[in-house]
């Protein structure tokens, strides 16, 4: 492939490329620490809902829904930017977490390293 | 869901769980600077080459088969951690380059923000 040949890579229209159950992976980072807080899928509403409000939504594949990080908790996050890849599969939020961005009371969903062995609580 | 409930959240054994094409997403973050560079693939063929070589390998999709990073550019990417997720469906690998991480030439895939009116080139 040639650099940036083609028109989602190198132009300035934005057209979503969603998988065939209609998502897009979302990888959200804090605005400030550049820390990856959790991974998850929007669906076109999703991707709509946050854009108009600010606040991150995402599609639940186990419920089938619609869902805004933090309806239930409290824990919103505020969407500051939002970044698009080359062939425009996968996105970037980089936001301010206005709590725990994790289901599990832990800052960021990745509390956890990989090691030879299994796995080991970052410090 | 209580704090930490599952043996997945909160233990310590490595049992990551690919979708149902065998797949887990991987989010590639430069090591020193905490920028994310890419998103891609592994399957348990791409992981296990990762984690033997230390060189981030993925699956591609389109090609049916696994690739290092960088076999045909030259850039590949020396993983120095892998950090995995509460419910070990998402990885990230924290990396140190050895040359532009996208295949357009760009150092990171995400060279472009969202805006109201579509895409802008970041400065």
């Amino acid at each position: 492939m040639s650099a940036a040949s083609t028109e989602a890579e190198a132009g300035f229209a934005f057209a979503p490329k969603y998988d065939s159950a209609g998502l897009i992976g979302a990888i959200v980072q804090d605005a400030v620490s550049g820390e990856v807080l959790m991974f998850a899928f929007m669906d076109a509403e999703a991707l709509a809902a946050t854009r108009e409000t600010r606040l991150a939504h995402f599609h639940s594949r186990s419920r089938g829904r619609l869902w805004q990080k933090g309806e239930t908790s409290g824990n919103a996050l505020h969407v500051h930017q939002i970044l698009v890849d080359c062939d425009q599969d996968a996105l970037v939020l980089k936001v301010r977490p206005t709590g725990p961005a994790c289901h599990t009371g832990e800052f960021s969903c990745f509390y956890r390293e990989l090691g030879p062995d299994g796995l080991s609580r970052l410090d």
